[in-house]
């Protein structure tokens, strides 16, 4: 450890040797890191897929289904819109993965949306891409992870009661993971990650296989299909609400954008390969699911889900393949938390460091993680599980209108991004806060993608809202904009303490004059003359001051202060209501009142330090009340002499 | 008020002018009283009877009872010996109140079986008669709250669900009548308890009345005798168990003992005379109501108290006087809980000041009265109900314990005390803590009576605890050892810091040769100069520390103290590991380890203070975690100076 020394007189200086000592938390999350390896604890492309995408393909476990759902109130004919759909689904997926691919390299320090919207729209809409992707990441610890409960739940019934035990005992196993560092908790989550994308990958692959050799079939026994109120007319209401339930499938592309900073160098080509991996299986599976889901006439229910039917009819249900992509599913659901937690630790620091947030949420821990904001993660999660005694259905309609707010702020900030670029001179740079702008060849083409993305993106927000408003929906319409009112009240306060603090127009400090040390005192013994010795060295003008409310006690103080008072002089203040705190408070105000400003006013308290904490019970807390009381006048300090006892 | 100035240069003194500030505490209980007015707030016979009374007179709405539902396993012959017990349990009363009307006289301060315990048989049976008592007031408290509720509830059956808030709302209540003073409760309550006493005493009178003229008769449609399991013999235990029971007409006669200081001087003249006519009303009574109810016939029974029987045979069911009997009981019951917030705040007063409760307890409230002594008894006869939902079966057994032990105490106490006094030369005084004690010539018959009465009331007190033991008597069984435990735990807490705070063999003080101030600085802001410029008015040696976790804001620092610092040295201590309190905490400890005996360290620290509370919670609390690591530390003395934002 290097301890740098400027100026003042030379003095004898301790040898620093500061180790961090070693305690249960080593054990629980490993040796603290330090911040000069930083680049060590990053991680590579594979890692990277396995953290990230978690969350944008557990969505292909029932994006397609949700499609269906919606289509079956139209009957088994609308069946045939289902490909149609997802292949609009999948261009949308095109141009919001390309923006954000774009996003990843403009703005290489991460943050994405919020960022992206700081620097082009402003910051209102920054912080509401912040809030609603923070309440987003939020929501997608809690469902997933309660989805995933409810799988275990539902092959294991017994387990059932234990539910909200269980859910919670996982959130706080991957909050512990991730505390470990993004590199180990990456690692340990890659396996059932990969586990799932090639479980998938040999079902789509033997699907299709199949169904070129003509030998894929149908679904044997189909759950029922639900009619209910079937309206066998296709309305363009009823698509575009396919069509959006559909998008549920986009969720978590965005992850990437936010979690650049988890990425080795070259740390944004790194990242940007990785978001078009992903968005290559992403795009490939559920275009895959959707199509053979179809052709195998798989139907929607809540008895089957859609890809077990699909990986039934693919392997025969006694095959253990068909079992193997059960159980990547119910994994799958869970490690979304996963790409929760490596993403909102990271986007509350930006936020924070931009005074939005709890400057606490910048602090990284011994592990070099935003841990404030794991821990803070894992907190809220938990609550909403125990509130909602992690039922997925309660909670569903709270998710997904976040994370496409998001996507049309992204969206629109880029689009502007490329107006302004397509004004620039070639040649000039334009430096803002998160990248640097030129001027692209191409920005009329990209101006129309981004802005029909943009669109697109803002329609599935309005009808998710409009859709499930009363199912719950409305909370997150109330929420965002109360959070966002949050984040300006605290950045209201970071910058108006900044500003109270600055040293400009400072010239020098306000020379203190004259201390004026206060010692109150109950009775004279050890404790207050330590106090008084104290006091002494402060200043030459030190005053005891001694409430009097019993006079045999106060008889005692003044016949003992003749002795041990050396001088000092005492005053002793009348209390005819027995009151101790109001009278010096009072004389100490007054003091105040004639108080020159070049003054100040020092109270030293004895304090009694006891052996047990319980000890202080037996004792008034007067010092506490006092430092109180006088915390707001300008002029006071208190000092608490400790007497250990 | 007045302001004595001791030593000292003359400097300006502020003018005191304190006057307690109008609060919404003064509407509640009234506007505080001098020290000096103490003596007009005290209580003559008249109110001081219905003060202390009203515990001791509830009982006689029971004690006959409780004698029948013995004697009723015997069978109705066995009613004969109703009177003769009844004349065994006056027998004793008339020898435990000349006990305590002797007690009062020799102990003008009050405390009762605790003093008398204290002075003649030690420690230990003093702090057991203590534990005793303040378990029987909390419990007087509970119970009669809880059964005075049950007779209204009982009245008005609707009200049953809400019994706990009643019950609570009744001690909450009578606590703030409390607050207001000795006198103003005592002469709000004694309207209801005289309504007893005239409704009572309307009864007996015109029962006898009606006796001798022989129109008395007996009880129409008398509820069911309770036969259960019938053994038609009388035995000797079942004799006593009566006994025993019957006795539960005592409870309460202490009251008058442990409140001695209530009353107004001549304070032990009052107190005797009061007590006499206490037990007189409380002798009259018991054998008036187990005369009559005899020769009425009455049964004991759940469905009607065998006062309701006596009132209705005297006046007829449809008599306004017999309402009045059956509303006074019920008032009287709630009215015992008075006498519990009379004695209980004075008797922890006087343990608190020989040190066995927090001294907290010696402390008097703005109306004269120990405020925290009255809260703390309302707390815990709260929770107590809320427990036991109000049930007064299952408190009961609780009961009339711990009361019968401090009457063994006392009157063993009280026939010590005759001992040494038949021992003592005649004209010779001993001077004991609480009484002066002199020879006594009938010495011999004070030593017998005393000592009959403590074998009696200790054999009433075993049988108390064996027949109840199993009903929830254990819990008593055990409280009270632990309870004493507790009292010497604290008395051993204030001797021992009496004995380290001691001024014997103190010398003169340690001088203080050099101070020297550490100030931790985050940044160089108008916050941080304000603690140097502080820091620097109290020492020569004042050293600025910067923790270094981001070498940008490092560089920031060493750059602006090279101009602000105004020559302070500045040590940056390097912190790999990010961590802001250890590495500080490390330069301290190795400050202390180089630490001269007569040198002391001082921590000067920044504190913002914010203008809302909660933005607090937006900032690190390093001051109070440094204050909280260096606590236990000699010679450091950390200062926050505030600096109001």
């Amino acid at each position: 450890m290097k301890t740098e020394i400027y100026g003042g007189t030379t003095i004898l200086e301790p040898e620093p040797t500061f180790k961090p000592r070693r305690t249960w938390r080593n054990w629980l999350i490993g040796n603290p890191l330090a911040t000069a390896d930083a680049p060590k604890h990053t991680i590579g492309k594979l890692i990277g897929l396995a953290v990230f995408a978690s969350d944008a393909l557990s969505s292909t476990a029932y994006a397609t289904q949700e499609i269906m759902f919606i289509l079956a109130a139209a009957g088994t004919a609308a069946m045939m819109y289902v490909i149609p759909i997802s292949i609009a689904i999948v261009t949308l997926m095109t141009i919001v993965a390309i923006s954000y691919e774009q996003t990843i390299h403009a703005y290489p320090g991460g943050g994405g949306a919020y960022i992206v919207a700081r620097d082009n729209l402003g910051e209102l809409p920054a912080q509401t891409a912040g809030a609603a992707l923070l309440t987003d990441y939020v929501l997608t610890v809690a469902v997933s992870v309660s989805s995933g409960v409810a799988q275990i739940t539902s092959a294991f019934p017994a387990l059932y009661p234990h539910r909200v035990l269980i859910a919670v005992s996982l959130v706080v196993f991957v909050m512990i993971m991730n505390l470990r560092g993004v590199k180990e908790s990456g690692t340990a989550f890659a396996i059932p990650t990969y586990f799932f994308v090639l479980a998938m990958a040999v079902t789509i692959g033997m699907g299709f296989f199949r169904y070129f050799t003509g030998t894929l079939g149908t679904v044997v026994n189909p759950p029922a299909f639900d009619t209910g109120t079937v309206l066998l007319t296709v309305t363009p209401f009823l698509l575009l609400r396919a069509f959006s339930s559909g998008t549920s499938a986009l969720t978590g592309i965005e992850a990437i954008s936010n979690g650049i900073t988890a990425f080795k160098e070259p740390r944004s080509r790194n990242a940007g390969i990785t978001l078009i991996w992903m968005a290559a299986i992403l795009g490939t599976f559920f275009m895959g699911i959707s199509f053979l889901s179809t052709h195998i006439g798989a139907v929607p229910s809540e008895q089957e889900t859609v890809i077990s039917q699909l990986a039934r009819t693919v392997f025969g249900a006694d095959n253990f393949l068909y079992l193997a992509v059960i159980a990547g599913t119910a994994v799958i659901l869970i490690m979304a938390a996963n790409t929760a937690f490596a993403d909102f630790p990271r986007l509350s620091a930006i936020s924070a460091n931009d005074g939005f947030l709890p400057r606490q949420f910048t602090f990284r821990g011994s592990r070099l993680v935003y841990s404030r904001g794991i821990i803070a993660l894992a907190g809220v999660a938990s609550l909403l599980i125990i509130l909602f005694q992690a039922s997925v259905n309660r909670l569903i309609p709270l998710y997904a209108i976040g994370v496409f707010l998001s996507f049309t702020l992204s969206q629109a900030g880029m689009a502007r991004r490329w107006w302004k670029s397509g004004h620039l001179k070639p040649g000039v740079e334009i430096k803002e806060a998160g990248s640097t702008l030129v001027h692209d060849r191409n920005w009329v083409a990209k101006l129309i993608i981004n802005g029909l993305g943009s669109v697109c993106t803002f329609v599935v927000m309005v009808v998710f809202a409009v859709t499930k408003f009363s199912e719950g929906g409305w909370v997150i319409v109330v929420l965002i904009p109360f959070l966002v009112a949050v984040f300006f009240t605290i950045h209201h306060h970071y910058k108006s303490l900044a500003g109270k603090l600055s040293l400009e127009n400072y010239g020098s400090p306000r020379r203190i004059v004259r201390n004026r040390v206060i010692v109150p005192i109950a009775g004279v013994h050890r404790g207050s003359l330590t106090a008084l010795t104290y006091a002494r060295t402060l200043s030459d003008d030190v005053t005891a001051v001694h409430v009097s409310i019993d006079p045999v006690e106060s008889k005692k103080v003044r016949e003992k202060w003749a002795f041990y008072g050396e001088g000092t002089r005492l005053v002793i203040l009348d209390s005819p209501y027995r009151l101790f705190l109001e009278p010096l408070m009072e004389y100490i105000q007054n003091l105040l009142a004639l108080r020159h400003a070049n003054e100040m006013i020092t109270v030293v308290l004895p304090q009694f330090v006891p052996a047990h904490w319980w000890e202080n019970l037996l004792h008034n807390q007067s010092a506490l009340l006092l430092r109180f009381g006088l915390l707001f006048k300008p002029g006071v300090v208190i000092i608490e002499v400790p007497y250990q006892v």
